[in-house]
C-alpha cells in the first residue's frame, strides 16, 4: 500500500514536470509571435467552438449527466452546462481578445539620461502561467485566450466535474495552434482530477512564474496556502453600497437593488448597504420594501429596525460577511468619514460605491475608500473585465502587488528595461 | 528555561504587532499627505542629517568598535562606515526623492465605456513596507524617504552591526516627522536585534503589505523561506557581457573591463563574458591582458584557453556563478544565438549587456534576452536606481512579478479604478 502511494506520486510529479518543461520551452516561442499570428489563432479557436457545438455540447453532456448522479447542486449544474449561447459567448471572448491592442512590446516609459544611455521600459509576457479554476468550462477559453493574446504560456487546470468539457474546448484550442504552426504547448490542459496534481504543480517555484486560482475561497485560500509560486488572487468580495447625504433617492435605490440582486452569487454583488442618517428615514423604507419584495433578506442595525419595524437584527459577523446569497446587511451611519471607516475596516478592498450628488462626497470617498475598485453612482456589478473593456478577465484581485481589481492582458505581462549606450562606463 | 523563551517570545511578538498596528494607522494619513508636506520632510531629514554629521558618526564609531572587536571583514566595516561624504550623500539622495514627481494620484490610464461609465485608473500607495536590511546605515535614510514620497508607512530593520548608527538616523528622521506635525509613526525602526523579531515581521500577513529584504542570497532566500507576506526580491545578479562578432573592439574591452572591476563585489557587476568566435582571436588575448592586470581571475572554456595560453579551466559550476569578486568566466559561442541561449539558460534575469555595430544583432538580443536590464553597449554596472534616475532605490527585483529592475518609486505603489457613472445598472 506504501508503495502503491509513492508510485502514483511519483508518476504524477512526472507528468506535471513534463507539462511545466514543455510550458516553458513553448514560452519562448508564444512570448515572440507576432501579433497577427496570434489573432489568427484565437479567431480560428472562436470559428471552431461555435462550429463544434454539437461536440461541445455531448461532451458536456457526459458531465452533466455524472453531476445529476454525484448530487451536485442546481447552481453548481447551471455553472456547468455549455449551452448553444454560452459556447457562442466565448467564442465572442476571443474575437474580442483577438481585436485587443496586442500588449506586448508596448513602450511604457522612456528617457535619456545625462550620460546619454536612453532607458526604454518594454512590456514583455510573464513566461508560464498556471490557471486553477472550478466548475465553469467557458474559463477554459477565456483563459487560454487571454495568456495567448499577452505572449504567456499556459497550463489550465479545470474542477473535475467540467472534465469532458474542458478537454473538448482544449482539443479545439490545440487544433487550432497546431494547424497555423505554433507549439501546442503553448496551451496545455491537465488531464487527470486527482489533487496532488494541484499541489505539483504550485511547487514548481522558477519554472511556473504565476499560478491564478479562480473559484471559491476555500480553493484559493488552499492554493495560496501550498504555493511556492507567486499567486495572484482574491479572497473574497464584500461590496458596500453607502447611500450618502447628498444622494438621489431613486437612484440609490436602483444602484442598491442591482447591485444586491441582479446576480447575488457573485463577488462584485453587494453584501452591506450603508445610509447616512439624515437620509434614512427617506430612503430605507421604500428601498427595503423593494428587496423583500425581491426576496432578500435584511440584517439591519438597532437604527435601520427603527425606522423598518420587523428586521432581523444583524449580528456582529453579519459585517464584513460575504453572504453570496439574497442577504443584505443594513447599516445606518452618522457621516461619510463613519462610511469610509467601516469600509476599509469591514470591506474586503474589492469595490464599493457611493451614491450622491456632492462633489465633495465623491472626492472624499473615492480617495480614502482603499479598495481595488471605488464607484460613484454606479452598481458595484461593473467590476468585471467585460466591462471594463478588457475583452474577458482572467480575474479580479485584490492582492496590491502586481495587478488590483479586473486583470486583463495587462495583468497578465511584466516589463523590461531595454538600455542603449554608445560605450558609457561607470564612474 | 522553557517558560523563560516563551515569555520571550511572545514579548517580541508583542513588540511587533504593536508597531505592525501603529503603522497601519499611520499609513492611512501618510497615504494622504499632500506632496508640499512629504517634501518638506525630506528636505528637514536631509538638512538634519547633514548637520548632525557628528553625532551621527560618534554613534556610528560605536558600531564600528564592536565590528572591529568581533572581528568584521574590512569589506563589512567599510559598508558599515558613515564618513562625512557618505552623510551627505543621504542627505543629497532624500533632496533627490524630494525633487521627483510625486507618484501618488497619477493618472495611469482613462477612458469611457459605450455605457458611459468613466473609469479611471490612478495611482496609490501600497500601505505598510518593511525593509530588512544589512549592514549598510545609508539604506535607513534612503528606504525611509522612498516609503514617504511614495505614500507608504515603513517599517526598517537593519543589521545587529549597524544598530547605533540605524537609530540615530532614524531619530533625525522621526524628529522630523514630529516637527511638521507628520504621525511618526509613519517612519519605524525596529530597535532590538533578536532574529525572532523578523520571524513575527514576516507572518504578518494582512497587515504588512510588502517585505523588501535587501542584502545577500542568504538572507533574502531565509526571508522569502519564512515569508507569509509578498517579498519583492533579487535574489542575485550573474551578469554576462556578450561581445558580439559585430563588435568595436576598443568599446567591448572597456565595458567589459568597467563592467567586472569598477566594483567586483555588487550584484551588476559582470561575472561572465561571452565572446563570439569571429573576433574571440582578436579580442581576447588584449581584453585578458588587461583585466589580469587589474587582478581579475580568468576562468576559461577551452577556446578561450586556445587563444590565451595559461588560463585556468572554468569548471561546470563556474557558468551561472556570482563570485561578487575579482574572477570571471569567459567562453566562445558560435553565434549570437548561442549567447542569447546561454544567459537565457545560466543567467539571473537581472542585467546582461551586448556590445555590437549591428542593429540586428542589437534587436535580436534586447527582444530575446529575458532579463531584467538589457544594455547595449554599455556597461551592466548602469542598473541602479540612480543612475536609471528613480532619485535612488529600494532594491533591485528579479521576480517578474509587480516590479522589475531598480525599483524606485513607482515600483512602491500599486493602483485603483476609481468609476463614475448616473445610475447605471447591470443588465
Amino acid at each position: 500500500m506504501a508503495n502503491k502511494t509513492t508510485t502514483k506520486r511519483q508518476t504524477s510529479e512526472a507528468y506535471v514536470q513534463e507539462i511545466v518543461a514543455k510550458a516553458r520551452v513553448a514560452s519562448r516561442e508564444i512570448a515572440n509571435l507576432d501579433t497577427v499570428k496570434k489573432d489568427a489563432a484565437l479567431r480560428l479557436m472562436a470559428e471552431r467552438l461555435v462550429k463544434s457545438s454539437d461536440y461541445l455540447q455531448e461532451e458536456n453532456e457526459k458531465d452533466l449527466a455524472a453531476g445529476k448522479k454525484s448530487k451536485l447542486t442546481s447552481a453548481l449544474l447551471d455553472r456547468l452546462t455549455l449551452t448553444q449561447s454560452r459556447i457562442e459567448g466565448m467564442a465572442e471572448g476571443l474575437e474580442q481578445i483577438a481585436a485587443l491592442p496586442d500588449p506586448v512590446g508596448k513602450l511604457l516609459d522612456g528617457w535619456s539620461r545625462p550620460n546619454g544611455l536612453r532607458i526604454q521600459q518594454v512590456r514583455v509576457p510573464i513566461g508560464v502561467i498556471g490557471i486553477i479554476y472550478e466548475s465553469r468550462p467557458n474559463v477554459t477559453a477565456d483563459a487560454a485566450g487571454l495568456c495567448l493574446k499577452s505572449g504567456n504560456a499556459s497550463i489550465l487546470r479545470g474542477g473535475k466535474e467540467a472534465i469532458h468539457s474542458n478537454l473538448a474546448i482544449h482539443k479545439i484550442i490545440e487544433s487550432s495552434l497546431s494547424d497555423l504552426g505554433i507549439n501546442p504547448a503553448g496551451i496545455q490542459i491537465i488531464n487527470r482530477t486527482d489533487r496532488t496534481v494541484v499541489k505539483h504543480l504550485v511547487e514548481r517555484e522558477g519554472n511556473l512564474d504565476v499560478i491564478i486560482p479562480r473559484g471559491g475561497e476555500g480553493l484559493i485560500r488552499a492554493i495560496s496556502e501550498m504555493s511556492k509560486v507567486p499567486v495572484l488572487k482574491h479572497y473574497k468580495g464584500v461590496c458596500h453600497v453607502y447611500v450618502d447625504a447628498g444622494a438621489e433617492l431613486e437612484m440609490a435605490r436602483s444602484i442598491t437593488f442591482n447591485s444586491k440582486t441582479q446576480r447575488p452569487g457573485v463577488c462584485n454583488a453587494a453584501e452591506c448597504l450603508l445610509v447616512h442618517e439624515d437620509i434614512a428615514a427617506g430612503f430605507l423604507p421604500s428601498a427595503i420594501e423593494q428587496l423583500k419584495r425581491a426576496g432578500v433578506e435584511i440584517r439591519a442595525c438597532p437604527r435601520t429596525r427603527k425606522i423598518v419595524k420587523g428586521l432581523k437584527i444583524a449580528k456582529p459577523d453579519d459585517w464584513g460577511a460575504e453572504f453570496l446569497d439574497l442577504i443584505l446587511a443594513v447599516r445606518v451611519v452618522a457621516s461619510l468619514e463613519e462610511a469610509i471607516d467601516f469600509i476599509n475596516t469591514n470591506g474586503s478592498g474589492h469595490t464599493d460605491a457611493i451614491v450622491t450628488n456632492s462633489l465633495a462626497a465623491s472626492n472624499e470617498f473615492t480617495r480614502r475608500v482603499d479598495s481595488a475598485a471605488v464607484f460613484v453612482n454606479a452598481s458595484t456589478r461593473f467590476t468585471d473585465g467585460f466591462e471594463f473593456g478588457f475583452g474577458a478577465e482572467i480575474g479580479i484581485s485584490t492582492d496590491r502587488l502586481h495587478a488590483r481589481g479586473p486583470v486583463g492582458l495587462e495583468g497578465l505581462t511584466t516589463y523590461k528595461f531595454v538600455v542603449g549606450g554608445n560605450g558609457q562606463l561607470k564612474q
